[in-house]
């Protein structure tokens, strides 16, 4: 049931980066070899850069620590957070792929209910490739899943539905919980599973992890940035919260679609709340202001790319949370930073240039790191 | 999985009508009889009056047929549509109770994953009584289920919810499509068990079925009208769609909560889909200006109770949808017809005047139809 409808594997070879951020040896590669090794890896190392990161055999990857973000990126590197797993989106900057698979280096393969070894990237491919339905909502949840369809009532002119920008996948086992939940329900584990995909409606925000997660990054790449998080930081633990609320409302302006749902991943152990807490408890008070604000958020009609509705939005950013704390002043400044860095690294062909594109930008060579 | 955190049967018992319209001997209960039998039971005889319906014994009833719904109403019978199982909301107008059930009676016990009977009333009790969470989506869903809760990233503020108005069940077996999808999938069967239920977020519109179905009487009541439809009217099956409509944007403009997902029943047969296009065709292109319609609808602040709401709509229906059919001109008087019948039936207590009570409407005593 947890199956797409036809074989992916290896689906989207040669279009796809699996993104990973580590700070230690990647043992749990070993689990998802079947699945991961016909793709290419960006390893992200964060903290000591002098630290050796261990590769299982086989696989094809680039690992970058922090002397080569300060090498590539220069200046601009103050943008990419050190010591938090918000560097992952290092690893989105220098792809050159049209898709992004990002997975957290504890989560391991879950079981669908018949016992089933589930490939969570075919599963995020699979969500990737077929439409969105942000305009409506589908009672049978994804109509574009086999045996599902729109049902009575759906308007047809709404059955094109929207690109899929954003597959938010879930965790069977530890849940994503904050840490006052983490504290008061320590011993939750998650054992539903949702056989669902549905989309996010246009207009709702969500709580995007970053643990299991796949986008298109041609359509939204320039807005999966994880923010300003951990050492030299006031907050930690909301790098992925605030990439989501970022790109969501960038995909209600360009009528692009957030699916969540399948498939889960087994998050292997909890990160300890006493630690999580001195991290998240800022953004706990703040998030009351910033929800607000990203529920009223609106982009001009002008800002047709991506780059363009992100630079409007650091600009809503500093202006509208500025008063909040000195933190979204430097916040505001590292968005531009991270556009200036994006568009340097994929700067845009003479094809397609971006701001004639609509947002969806095409891939072009830039130069690698060594 | 698919049970409620306690037990709940026979919660509501006092407090609790089930409505059926039909046109034939309910032998269908006879499945439901352990789940069914403690509730009071408001049958709706649709079609020929003179024709004797048979119902199982032991079940507590009352049953109207066209007659009765003429005796009680007088001119505003007119209201309640006839040869359509839009009749149904006639049982809603006559119950004293503060929460309603409605079944089909093609719709029988459906199996969990695990074989087990689902209790669908249970479900929805369970539903109905615990919040919903329109402002802001949950990742796991349902954070009132047993094993889940709200996620990292869900804003502390919204974590109250707000009261559920509505809870929509599914199907196993036949799924509730339309004509087209009908024909075009003749063959095709909901067999997936989505372990789900889930809140539709504010400003977003659904296609709300009426085959199995929960609502909260008091809250939301006087929005569910299934509209004209059937003999003597251009359309049918769009009954419980636009009862849907008009329920979720004034539960928008209430915060109520609006939830989907389990209990799901087992539908047992389709319709015919070519009865079905005729009666569909005209709501298939009416539609496509319907659904704009609602998405921009919005109520002064001074619509504080439900019945305020559904005039105020009823108004914007004649002047927005009236140009598209002379149709939506007679339905906008019916929607007042509709709530006059519903004051009359219905007046508010002393305690609780309609006018000062934010939309929560307390039962009152009205005259029992002989």
């Amino acid at each position: 049931m947890a199956q797409p409808a036809t074989p992916v594997t290896p689906a989207l070879k040669d279009d796809l980066d699996i993104v990973i951020p580590t700070i230690r040896n990647l043992d749990f590669l070993e689990m998802w070899r079947p699945f991961f090794q016909p793709y290419h890896l960006i390893i992200v190392q964060d903290g000591d850069p002098t630290k050796t990161i261990r590769v299982p055999e086989g696989f094809d990857y680039e690992l970058y620590n922090r002397n080569d973000v300060n090498r590539i990126l220069g200046p601009k590197a103050s943008c990419i957070s050190f010591k938090d797993s918000a560097c992952r989106c290092f690893g989105f900057l220098v792809s050159k792929k049209k898709y992004i698979f990002t997975i957290d280096d504890d989560c391991f393969v879950a079981k669908d209910p018949s016992g089933k070894e589930i490939n969570a990237l075919a599963q995020h491919i699979q969500n990737l490739l077929t439409p969105s339905t942000p305009f409506f909502f589908n009672t049978l949840y994804d109509p574009f899943r086999e045996g599902a369809d729109f049902v009575r009532g759906y308007p047809f002119s709404l059955r094109e539905g929207a690109p899929t920008a954003i597959s938010h996948g879930l965790w069977l086992n530890i849940p994503d919980y904050d840490a006052p939940t983490q504290l008061v329900k320590p011993l939750e584990r998650n054992t539903r599973y949702v056989d669902a995909v549905m989309t996010i409606p246009k207009g709702t925000l969500f709580p995007m992890c970053g643990m299991n997660l796949g986008f298109d990054r041609e359509l939204i790449g320039p807005a999966m940035y994880f923010g300003l998080m951990g050492d030299g930081q006031p907050i930690g633990r909301y790098d992925d919260m605030w990439a989501g609320w970022c790109a969501k409302v960038i995909c209600d302006h360009m009528s692009l679609g957030v699916k969540t749902g399948l498939p889960y991943i087994w998050h292997s152990k909890a990160s300890n709340p006493f630690v999580n807490l001195k991290k998240e408890y800022k953004g706990i008070y703040w998030q009351e202001e910033i929800i607000p604000f990203f529920q009223s958020v609106a982009f001009p009609k002008e800002c047709i790319t991506v780059q363009q509705c992100y630079i409007e939005l650091s600009n809503q950013v500093k202006e509208k949370l500025g008063h909040v704390d000195p933190y979204f002043q430097k916040l505001a400044d590292s968005m531009v930073t991270w556009i200036e860095a994006w568009e340097e690294l994929n700067p845009p062909t003479k094809a397609a240039p971006a701001a004639q594109s609509n947002g969806v930008k095409k891939d072009a060579p830039a130069p690698k790191p060594k």
